[in-house]
């Protein structure tokens, strides 16, 4: 059994914004050579998650429709610090995933469904993220 | 340290089936022979998802109530390749379990709370799925 | 690759209440002597989570107000052994980390973000809680 770890920085551009790193969690499982395994995907974030989905806007605009609706920014929070925006994303990280994620590992490859692919998703605005890429396995 | 995969195919009848597959990760388990440990228990799926709950089907309905409240079917959705429902379904999987569980090993057995079962929850149609059950351990 | 495990037994007050434990795993952590792995931190319970989030009483009041319009008291749940509010925290439970977390370990500590703690959250009234909380790694 071995362990690998690296990590993922990315720049994100705008708010409910969803970034493919499928092929960057790969790149990290192809270092590691641990050809079956978990791997595990983690955002040091309260205001962005990672998320399986689908890599299509039009699946990406309905989820932030209803996430919106259901957390909305038309309303009072008590943790304002940053604006209305910040507290709604940390609800909105409660409810999408919490920043962690686990997925096989087969015969060296990440081992998804045919429509599922790895994501940060941004639900503040603008930053730059930092993902943590953990593989176990042999 | 050990590890050993093994999936499980189901076939679903209808929307918002749980189905309890716990027996059938313990199955795995057992053949894998590993005593203290963690069990991944990941669907290659985007419209149907994995979770832990209670093996009861008053709660199963109460969930679906509250679920289609907050993503209803009777709205417009952009994602509607196989209509209405298959949006839906995308959103409430990122709401509910996105696909993946780790649970403890302890003596051979799944560490669940008394009421905890381990569920397939389809939230489409009758399709067939498939659930990876991954258990690393010694 | 070595293993470890152990538990956490608390006392909760309130409902909806998050009680830092970050301390604790740590503690599990350093007994461990694993420096570089995952913490697996998991809730034997259907009626209490794991999550992770910031240790501020303003967004745990914030996520209480929101989720409790999403998943309100005051209508009526099938499951109703113990009352309305048990019927709601399955619910709560299966929306907001679904009693199981996964976190690498970095040099010995828990690896968060600066704003990132880890809490039980009791979602029905105060009980005696068991949270299980593995160590994978080298």
């Amino acid at each position: 059994m071995k362990f690998y770890r690296d990590s993922i920085e990315l720049k994100t551009q705008k708010n409910f914004q969803y970034i493919n790193i499928t092929d960057r969690v790969q790149d990290i499982v192809n270092k590691s050579k641990i050809k079956d395994g978990i791997v595990f995907v983690n955002a040091a974030h309260n205001t962005a998650t990672v998320i399986l989905q689908e890599d299509d806007s039009s699946i990406h605009e309905d989820t932030k429709e209803i996430i919106e609706e259901l957390v909305p920014l038309n309303r009072k929070y008590r943790h304002n610090y940053e604006g209305v925006i910040n507290a709604a994303s940390h609800i909105k990280n409660q409810l999408l995933g919490n920043s962690n994620l686990a997925i096989p590992v087969k015969d060296g490859r990440l081992f998804l469904g045919t429509w599922q692919q790895v994501f940060l998703l941004e639900l503040l605005e603008p930053r730059r993220r930092e993902v943590t890429v953990t593989v176990i396995g042999e």
